[in-house]
């Protein structure tokens, strides 16, 4: 449901809902015997009941006088907290579709999601905008879509499947596909005026919609304030207790993240715990990206919320921060974040407020799931054919990965130093000694083939269609290689590896199944992970597509990686707007010191 | 300015906001080496500078880089606040026109009003909300018109000048003339079903309109419940911090009043004083309603935020209360509330955090006031004819005030106890002894008779052109009167008297006028304030209008009446929706013992 839709069905119901409150009319649903962990005021009361009518809370309190609704769920003293809200994260990083996202989720307490469906348009354009906004129709979660705003992300530097314009932002919000403003990462062209991301952000701002933002640089001063100043009032990307409270000082909430690879929530938490003068309702926090092992194995907020009590946040200031925080920063507090009475009756039943183990989940006044396991049927969507056919890619070849030497001598090289579990890169160099002419991976000193291909539909320069560079950070094997078409923002294929002959044979495992990822361990194919949704998702269900993803890990580990979920931080290589090296089809991009990014050369 | 209109501004200078931040442009105004008060963060930083660009804030920091803007004002290390929103008032109350009164609170801080216009509607109906709205055009101030919902208060139990229906009040959102929903004070009518204030109600939420209530009752259970959950948001009317913790609780911003007469503030804050665990977001403070004099004297919202601080309340959470929490309440926090980049230039120099001594008022950008002084020219508004003609009433006689007794014998007749400075009246019961047929007042026994008079436009039944009660508390002495058309809600003529002579004498004086107040002593009149805009407001600047409220009031105590300011408690002897006893045009009705209101005869 979008606010509008849940103001106007509020509407024609306030009456029953009053008279439900007053006891003269039954109520559907009886939640009786709680705790609530009562988010406005910050205090749990005992010996709640509450009444639901319909998709709103209609009563809360003690219900004894009132008469019993058919459905009655005794709270036997457990606490009752508000429906968990995710005010930003992205679908795709699950690598499932919206149906299949929504039922892994819902079991494990979150029913308000704001998916950001960057990764999609970026792939597919305005229409995946409108597609996403189809799957969303009907399901037992709220799903408040973010309109993407970067595609691609750095114009100019970097070839997406599409672009989007500030005409495609107007119609996204105009044709009510889009209800906040996606993530802004392009700081750089907001803080020195580029007029496209600011004819972009004035469409949200237009709108009266929540812009969200991406700031990643170490000026707290003059750029946060030009990019706060700019419309954006949320972001993700504190990585630093000075930076987290700088921004809630500016007026941008701190979606404090912890995701499955970006893991910034134990370095921001301190920037309230050490002030508990601090009011934090500023601070929210969001999973960002997740992947589906994550979600089946551990959790969706709610692994976030038992981490955040683990590091030592009050357990109803932590609830606050993915309830009725959140609502605040999507201005939508008088619906959803809060057990109250005209608010949606969303609602999850836990056992105490260390671990939060769910016995029950409530989402729009419907029970979703008791005891981890969903009790609603979830429909499949059924898609067009364009959405499951995106990878427009001839077979590849080994003598397509090589780097010609510049001259006969070695040479100084810019090796990009992937960093596990970070979302920035460091620039590292290195000296190259050719080999035939050509500049060659080194194993012994963890230097790795890096390739990117161009595999949307769209006609492009042949010198865009392949750009190549040299990484470190995997410890890849001889003979090894990792192939992917999940590789933000511009989702062309990504291939890593020891040799060109690996490195092909992972990359054509991918173009043969329409994208995914793929592992070639001593010259083989290892593991697949087929993606047919967009070169991005999967149609299955969370656990087969978390099992296979399991498998690809393994995989990696076998061709030499020894760290966990290293897809994800490999799956930012090719993503320009973080520092400090990376590589789009066009070519090594640097983003350091301050300056705008820049191509660099693979040779100094 | 509303909502709309700044989002458009904004989205109109981005990249302006952005270079001025970035000191590539020069802002228009610079306020530098302040303290400020982040109310986002609920700490205080040092050595702040703040660059405004138009109506907006550019920049919040360290400015010594900065190109300096033309216009400079040195904070000298004072503390800098966000200019105060005042969420819930009426601007009747301070019986001057809009433009006087924001002449009259710019040097006193608040820049944000919420003005519930509900009694110049109930003598105009829907034509004096589009009359505000254009009075408000162009003021240095936002103004966020509350349209008012209970015109009549309780149809069928009242007449006055006009009704509003939900069709008028779906007009006046459509139209723009409206940004929140007014107080609905028929709580009663709310819980128990009432379709006509439901269909209103709707409106508001189809709308996604604040709408703010006026709850007034002992059941903090199921009728607290059922009065939120049917879409109140908001209440002014607490009085223990029972009530106020309760509907904090419940989802009810709680805006603890402290106007000139109702001093709810000291019997509130105790609410979250004895509890420091508490979160105070849902917590705000208004004025509702106070006299020019107050304004004059000893200013508008910061004399709240002063005695909330005498009161115990930590100074910055006090702020807090005045400016991000009533944005939140009023969903525009993302516009006004707090000093950050992208909000509106709204700001207030204070020497210090206790007496709140304000030397400088920024509002939109612009200064509006030095040391107290207004600093901008505030046009008069030329007014229709028929906004200053609303007296329809020919001159009363001494027999208009007759009441005649029921039998020969001693009757139990129904006393109204007014208690000065409450809202609420209770009933009480004396034995009157007839004297020739009639029953005549009592000084001894503090007993007045009390009549009222319609004085709109409309053809209603004779029965209902006047009615008559028996009134206790003003301890009125021989000769005396008091007669006023601001009487709450319908706004007719009210009159009160220790004999019929004299109040007739006070009755005519006022039709002679045009409405206002008036005030006999020893039978002749002591005092007229002329009120002749809707007969509630002066159309002169606040200083006049306090002079001549306090000669009334030096009036009413030579009357015999020692409570200061009790004109205000009397204006509301005629508000049939609060309890115990008042008296309507039509007779006495009594709202008590968690029933319905009814009408009750003056004899038992």
């Amino acid at each position: 449901m979008d606010q509008k839709t849940a103001d106007l069905k509020r509407s024609g119901i306030t009456r029953d809902l009053a008279a439900v409150a007053m006891g003269q009319l039954k109520g559907d649903l009886l939640v009786k015997n709680t705790k609530l962990v009562n988010v406005l005021t910050g205090l749990i009361e005992e010996n709640i009941d509450i009444i639901t009518f319909g998709e709103f809370i209609a009563f809360v309190g003690d219900a004894s006088n009132h008469p019993s609704p058919d459905t009655v769920i005794n709270g036997d003293g457990r606490y009752l907290i508000p429906g968990l809200i995710d005010s930003h994260m992205h679908v795709e990083s699950s690598m499932i579709d919206l149906p299949s996202f929504a039922a892994g989720i819902l079991p494990h307490g979150t029913t308000t999601i704001c998916p950001d469906n960057h990764e999609m348009t970026n792939v597919f354009g305005l229409k995946a905008v409108e597609l996403f906004h189809k799957t969303a129709e009907g399901l037992p979660l709220n799903v408040f879509p973010a309109m993407p705003v970067c595609v691609p992300s750095i114009p100019g530097m970097e070839d997406a499947g599409a672009s989007i314009s500030a005409e495609d932002v107007e119609q996204a919000y105009s044709r009510g596909w889009s209800e906040l403003q996606g993530e802004q990462m392009n700081f750089p062209g907001v803080i020195y005026g580029d007029s496209h991301v600011h004819s972009i952000t004035a469409e949200g701002l237009k709108a009266s919609k929540t812009l969200t933002g991406h700031y990643a640089s170490e000026d707290l001063n003059s750029g946060l304030n030009a990019f706060i100043a700019s419309g954006m009032t949320a972001c993700h990307e504190s990585t630093s207790t000075g930076e987290a409270r700088m921004k809630a000082a500016r007026g941008m909430y701190v979606q404090q993240r912890y995701g499955t690879a970006w893991l910034d929530l134990p370095q921001l938490v301190p920037a309230f715990l050490d002030n508990p003068e601090m009011d934090t309702r500023m601070f929210t926090m969001v999973t960002d990206d997740v992947t589906p092992v994550t979600i089946a194995e551990e959790g969706h907020l709610i692994r976030v919320l038992r981490e955040a009590v683990r590091l030592g946040v009050p357990a109803v200031k932590a609830v606050q921060m993915v309830t009725i925080n959140a609502a605040q920063l999507l201005n939508k507090a008088g619906w959803i974040g809060s057990i109250a009475p005209g608010k949606a009756a969303d609602m999850v039943l836990v056992d105490d407020l260390n671990h939060f183990n769910i016995t029950r989940v409530i989402s729009n006044g419907t029970v979703v799931a008791v005891d981890g396991k969903l009790t609603v049927s979830i429909s499949k969507y059924d898609y067009p054919e364009w959405a499951l056919n995106s990878i427009h890619l001839d077979p590849v070849k080994p003598e397509d990965f090589i780097i010609e030497a510049p001259s006969a001598d070695a040479v100084e090289a810019r090796i990009i130093k992937l960093i596990p579990g970070m979302v920035y890169t460091k620039e590292e160099s290195e000296e190259m000694v050719p080999s035939n002419g050509f500049i060659e991976g080194d194993v012994e000193r963890d230097i790795a083939k890096m390739a990117v291909f161009y595999r949307h539909a769209a006609a492009i320069p042949k010198a865009d269609r392949k750009s190549l560079a040299l990484l470190r950070g995997l410890t890849l094997k001889p003979h090894s290689a990792f192939a992917t078409t999940v590789s933000h923002d511009s989702h062309n294929l990504l291939v890593i590896g020891s040799s060109d002959t690996a490195m092909a044979a992972a990359a054509n495992g991918l173009i043969e199944t329409g994208g995914g990822m793929a592992v070639v361990v001593d010259g083989k194919i290892n593991a697949v992970l087929p993606l047919p949704f967009a070169g991005l998702m999967s149609l299955d269900p969370i656990e087969k597509v978390a099992s296979q993803l399991k498998e690809v890990e393994k995989a990696l580990k076998r061709a030499g990686c020894p760290h966990d979920s290293v897809e994800m931080t490999i799956s930012l290589l090719g993503l320009i707007v973080l520092g400090e090296l990376h590589l789009s089809n066009k070519g090594l991009v640097r983003l350091a010191d301050g300056e705008p990014p820049k191509f660099v050369p693979l040779f100094k």
